[in-house]
């Protein structure tokens, strides 16, 4: 598949260095460590620093979440792949202000392994005390799996902004980890992808899928889903991803959620506003506020085909934490 | 070519109903003409009105871009095509204040006749006055063409935003026109098509490509570009289109630029990125500075592979007004 990169082996790195040169006033890449990226900015004294990471192909996840009301730093892991501890480490000793860091990060074992690695080395070489929170938004992961397998998708973005949220109102590790935990229990993500994506290193597409099929909750690294099919309409798709999330996490008359069309690199903003228009009509038959919509391109696979669909349950806290400001790169919420 | 759609003679009215149910708080549709998009907010009283419109197919562009520092009002056309003069007058007689209306859209012979119609309407029925500034940005036509051949593509964003600083700053219309005018001969385009889009009524690619091709200079409904070849590096495509670009414009050390390097709709944030990183590199060497940078999807070819790279040269009034705030759905500048 063709790409607009140059050596294969350097596109993380090259790409870290076009993000670093294009949003100087936002972000900055640490001396110590070139996959540790921090904002450029003054934060408050004694405010919990906010980490967030995971393996590139994601972007604008993750870094293009560090700002204010948001991250505070970002690991960078090649692309589909965990940081090791060393960026980890230092992008939490640039954070950390005395009162702490939370590590939020989906539910992988490469992820886990590493994160909790730099976890135990930051508080042993300085003392820094990190907690951590585990992204599991995945439906589909769990129909396959268990709850211990849900893994983290889409869903992330709401987990980060609840976290970023809840450390710029200046609230202390401890709460900033329950909102966190609060807001990943009130979400949910189901998936479809179209169209596979290719690694630079390789060329070659991450799945194969036929010319009209699809493929009901498939991860966004490829991993394999719970159904495939021939391609239905939109609202067809997008009444099956409602359903399952809905059996996942029931939701009554009357409630509020936060709703995310997210699109995973190539399918088109019409193509996500034709979901986003089915979603809300069912949700509206069932009585369901949205109380804020985000559509676009939030947390990518490179350039798969398909797209999520997430939504998070709202209470009067979780509704004002999705109403929080929020100034990064790649996400702006006044 | 798989889309997640319904009945492809409804995508775009499917889709300006989803986007007016995700962005209330931003948009509202006419009651008079669906295809007539106006700001749901309250602007300033004898506010100059700004129009942009076209076919659709390049979301976010253009109702992406209704908001707070950009313009009042979209005209939607079908895919590709421009919108019939009736949305346009309805959205000129929604969002006059008494003080004109000024109308921009890229130099297609369809969207002249349809936009010169409804100005003439108008101003006959209404009494309005309307002033029309065409986007010229693209390099590629001019190649192919001639000053007049010289087509709008992604440097409206730059045309488009300035005409919407100058407006929110409560400029009279002939200044506004004068800032917009100005803006346009500041900025040229130059892009790259990796892979084609298809129309949701034909499923057909909009155009062939082998396998390891690119076109430079192709347009963004998928017109003839300028040359054909191998797919190159990031580097050397980068190289290419900057080369271009300032054969077209020269600029000289210390002058300065706003650089947005956009996405055709299919092109990974990560090849983006790496584009900009040589683009950076290279003005970097020219001694030119960047005072402001975009990179992303702005104007897009649906799910066409590829990228373009626009420059506004800059003086101390287009700086302002790059720098002037905005608050759109797709488009959030603080």
């Amino acid at each position: 598949m063709k790409k607009l990169i140059n050596n294969p082996q350097h596109v993380v790195d090259e790409m870290i260095e076009g993000y670093v040169k294009a949003y100087p006033e936002y972000i900055k890449q640490r001396n110590e460590n070139k996959r540790s990226l921090v904002t450029s900015r003054q934060t408050p004294d004694n405010k919990v620093g906010v980490l967030i990471g995971g393996g590139s192909g994601h972007e604008p996840a993750f870094m293009g979440y560090i700002g204010d009301g948001f991250a505070d730093g970002v690991a960078v892991g090649n692309i589909f792949a965990s940081p090791p501890p060393d960026p980890i480490l230092e992008t939490t000793k640039a954070i950390d202000k005395g009162t702490g860091v939370i590590y939020l990060y989906g539910n992988y074992a490469g992820d886990i392994m590493n994160f909790d690695m730099a976890a135990e080395l930051a508080d042993l070489e300085e003392d820094i005390r990190v907690e951590t929170v585990l992204v599991t938004d995945d439906v589909a992961s769990v129909a396959k799996g268990g709850e211990d397998q849900r893994r983290g998708i889409a869903g992330g973005f709401f987990v980060f902004k609840a976290a970023g949220a809840a450390a710029a109102k200046g609230l202390p590790l401890s709460e900033v980890v329950r909102i966190a935990k609060k807001a990943n229990s009130h979400t949910r993500t189901m998936g479809v992808a179209l169209s596979p994506c290719s690694l630079p290193q390789t060329g070659e597409p991450s799945f194969e899928l036929g010319e009209s099929e699809m493929e009901i909750g498939l991860g966004i690294h490829g991993e394999p889903g719970v159904e495939r099919g021939k391609v239905q309409t939109a609202n067809d798709v997008a009444d099956r991803l409602l359903k399952d999330i809905l059996h996942d996490m029931p939701l009554e008359q009357g409630e509020r959620v936060a709703v995310l069309v997210n699109g995973l690199g190539s399918t088109s903003r019409m193509e996500l506003y034709l979901m986003f228009r089915r979603i809300e009509q069912q949700l509206n038959q069932k009585q369901i506020t949205i109380h804020r919509s985000y559509v676009g391109d939030y947390i990518t696979s490179l350039e798969m085909g398909g797209c999520s669909l997430t939504l998070m349950k709202l209470d009067d806290e979780l509704a004002d934490i999705v109403d929080y400001p929020a100034d990064c790169p790649m996400f702006v919420q006044k």
